[in-house]
């Protein structure tokens, strides 16, 4: 998974009709400081996460193995959102 | 999902049978102002999209689960037109 | 799927059993003038495409889902054989 | 797969539901000699991989294929703590 | 796929289960001539590749789809092992 901040939101009244009451969040992927990387991705929000918010990003055909996102043509869903990250690297 | 812009568009006789009556579009990626991005993927046109539009494009398994592309050989799909985007970006 | 140009052949001998009677080609990707990008990938054909031709390779799992690859080990499948791009690109 | 590091852990107590009782470990992806390179994946521990150790993580819709991952919405599994690697290239 | 040589073996006793028996080797992809690229993979061999040797490594869901590696948590499996490359590119 990718650790991203939300920072904003994606609106299409035409999509493919599964795609009807998904929320498409615009994911900036992140440092482990949270500082921003470069690229974005578009995600669809399976745990109510809001603007600002860290969290992870599953990617791929998992992608589709929540309630809010099976069967649905999404290649991307936010499926935690991140309370801490507890770093030890070792040199 | 990505961003992207439809370009253009791929003519092709000679092509797996499945994919008889399929739009092959050309989807350059855009920044979150629109602006181009290097390089493009071809995608099949779930939606309507024209050329000139603001799209999302469904990459890997996921983009088999449309109506217009399920069980073919596509691993890229336009499941959505884009309106606009709301950009809340914080530091 | 990605665009480009059928280069060459790979001869394998001693491969997974699935994979009898494939022909393995090497593609380069190209730009939308044609011309060389870096890099190649092998795929396998499904269309006839020879040497010389541009050809749309689609991958992962919707790779294995012609009738000539389903079921095999192969991330690379070309699918379609081009016959000309039409490119309208604003701005 | 990839070869890397476990240096840390994400701490998510809101989360899609199959998530809960999953650790998830950040992994710094390393060279041959072990030294890290630039980027991180966080993946879920299948084998009870602890902070510091040389790790395989397996990515993609292969991530659920343990008994620890299955039907989840993940796409990296720590599947493999690596004991040592036998290196002979040749020129 | 993508075109490699084997340059060694991963070591791992603690590992999944469904892993017991697996052969893990490192592949260094490389060009068309077989000079290397940077980066490496790590494997499952189905085909008896022994280090040295220039294979075609399948990614993916599809690295799954051999004897030796099916339901198995791998995403890259070496499926043939190369005799000669036939390369035409024309400018």
């Amino acid at each position: 998974m990718i650790l991203g901040r939300v920072i904003g939101t994606v609106w299409a009244t035409r999509k493919d009709e599964k795609l009807t009451g998904s929320t498409l969040q615009i994911v900036r992927p992140v440092e482990l400081d949270y500082s921003p990387k470069p690229g974005f991705v578009v995600a669809v929000d399976a745990v109510g996460a809001g603007v600002g918010e860290i969290v992870l990003v599953v990617q791929g055909s998992s992608a589709r193995q929540t309630v809010k996102t099976q069967n649905k043509p999404v290649d991307a869903t936010i499926m935690a959102i991140v309370d801490k990250l507890d770093i030890e690297e070792q040199g």
